[in-house]
């Protein structure tokens, strides 16, 4: 009993750090239920500190939920987090994760507006979904529709909903409107390029020229945008000159000489948001950007939108987004299932990502 | 007559090259006043360029105002206009200047709110001020008390004006708020010390070392600076740990290494304006500050902000700082006053400036 107390305990403090629960044992119903999952006791090297292990689930919390997972991304924030190199407070052991789609098991005694076979989705920042059985707090989840796909579903909270904010928060776009961004090829600026062409804006998506350039190119005109440019055929480019308007809004995800060319072409008055530093070299601004073309420069966090935004912002975010997947007017991003026994190939992916469009792995809890 | 007229037409051009005004000539009450002024012909090195001429003074039209100048000043902006460097647009010949302070002499027919013996500086972002009779369109004109000095008057509408709005237009400062500015011995910077003190916000000044470091520490202190610290000083500051608060705003007017040691002690969700490039080097930005600290950076131009502003913003900032000027609590530049005909010496001193603390020379056109 002791060491059953333990074990939740740990796992309660693994899963929502910031918050105090009480366990309340209630009989041994899902006591002798195992859920297969990964966990680091160390921050580190994925390859070396993610383990694989069984362990008991505890009991539900009254205000609790038992979730049975269907997929979970392998996302580049998960790595930086296990490496210990992400700016969110994990206390160890850990179960890495913090995207993913089930249905519900089993609900606390006190959770009403849930009941078993809702497919639910994580609609905070918490840690914890490598696993295929996990308990979480209601109001850490979020139902979606039957006929979204578990990919989409899986995948929804982290890229589409920060460019979904991204293209919303900063500067009112309006139809024709032009949004500039590096890394359009990122997972991110798949989303904004998917998200922009069902609102009427049109983007200019520079990229690192490479041998397969032809090809990302038809992949990303395939997916909407509306031009691409090498930064070189950048320099060169003559759509400023009357052929579209200026960009109002600029979206960043590399930094350096990249960023410091969006701010080039961007109009009077415009906004620079980054939300990634690929290049791992800083943002540079030429002063006269600042003091004579009055641009301004913000950051995006999804994590810490989500800890401030009103719910029923959440909730008309993920609608929006939904609406655009069953659609099809948002795809799923290019990707792999991969089984839990093998998520060391998963890892590997995400430490060194493949292809040109990048090809997320996702963690298949199915049978 | 034809060159009267013609000499008219090159004068009003240069004054205020972005209005169409019809000269009305009445009579030559004025056509035998001189004016003396200085000129260029051509963009360059302002002690090549730049002529001393007198020139017969211009009928005045319905709406104009001719001024018997007091004082204006030689800023860089001037410098950088004469050599072309300035992003404002001027038609050749051209007289600089575009601060200054002088007695109305006479005022258009249609003028009815002026009258003779008004002190009145320029409200607006015109050049011409480096004469000592001047013909003005009356809509750039405001009074100013007499009481008001000639030298704070004559200095009144760049660096104050731009210490003013920066204070006041990107974070709602209360009391005992934390400013932390780098050139903090700048002209402008000079205005933020006074300006916080006066509103009981701490600045936090960030200055280059030099030899007489501890001069220029007791000056800026007497003028009410909170902390004055060199770049390397900052370092090892240990303010932030509980003496005061994190600064909420930035004030950058070096760039480079200097603007990104500022962002490192700012406040989470604080926000850092650029209105110099001292260093000559972009502003560096870390992604992790945009990111994780959701630090926002934006530009700040006097001369943009007054095509903009309405009229009651201007008055307001206006009363404001004269009020401050009247009582001692914001002091004029330390200046030294020049002769026209000594300007050469003047332009000198613009270009290379003497003093850490700066000093602003002034045309004094008194007799």
């Amino acid at each position: 009993m002791t060491a059953l107390k333990a074990l939740s305990k740990t796992a309660l403090t693994v899963l929502y750090p910031r918050q105090k629960c009480t366990l309340v044992l209630r009989g041994n119903q899902i006591r002798n239920l195992m859920s297969r999952q990964l966990v680091y006791n160390e921050f580190g090297d994925p390859l070396q500190v993610v383990k694989y292990r069984e362990c008991e689930v505890p009991a539900l919390g009254k205000q609790e939920v038992l979730v049975r997972m269907l997929a979970a991304p392998v996302n580049p924030a998960d790595i930086n987090t296990i490496q210990g190199k992400y700016p969110v407070k994990v206390n160890l052991p850990s179960i890495p994760g913090n995207e993913g789609v089930g249905f519900v098991e089993q609900v606390g005694s006190e959770v009403q507006d849930l009941q078993r076979g809702n497919k639910v989705i994580l609609a905070t920042s918490l840690q914890g979904t490598w696993r295929n059985l996990a308990v979480f707090p209601r109001t850490s989840l979020t139902v979606v529709p039957d006929a979204l796909g578990n990919v989409e579903a899986a995948t929804l909270t982290v890229n589409p909903c920060t460019a979904f904010r991204m293209l919303s928060d900063f500067v009112c776009l309006k139809k024709d409107d032009v949004v500039i961004q590096n890394g359009g090829n990122s997972a991110c600026g798949q989303n904004v390029i998917q998200i922009c062409k069902a609102w009427g804006i049109k983007t200019v998506n520079v990229v690192r020229d490479r041998p397969e350039i032809s090809e990302l190119k038809k992949y990303l005109t395939n997916l909407g945008a509306t031009y691409v440019f090498t930064e070189e055929e950048m320099r060169s480019a003559q759509i400023f000159k009357g052929e579209v308007k200026k960009p109002m809004l600029g979206l960043n995800c590399v930094g350096g000489k990249s960023g410091a060319q969006l701010l080039r072409y961007m109009n009077h008055s415009s906004t620079m948001v980054t939300y990634g530093g690929m290049s791992r070299e800083p943002v540079i601004v030429p002063t006269s950007a600042f003091i004579f073309k009055n641009i301004s420069c913000h950051g995006f966090w999804m994590t810490e939108w989500n800890k401030h935004a009103p719910a029923e912002a959440k909730e008309q975010m993920k609608d929006s987004l939904i609406k655009l997947m069953l659609t099809k007017q948002l795809k799923a991003p290019t990707h792999k299932l991969v089984k839990l026994k093998d998520f060391e190939e998963a890892l590997k992916n995400a430490l060194a990502p493949q292809g040109f469009a990048g090809c997320k792995y996702i963690l298949d809890f199915t049978d």
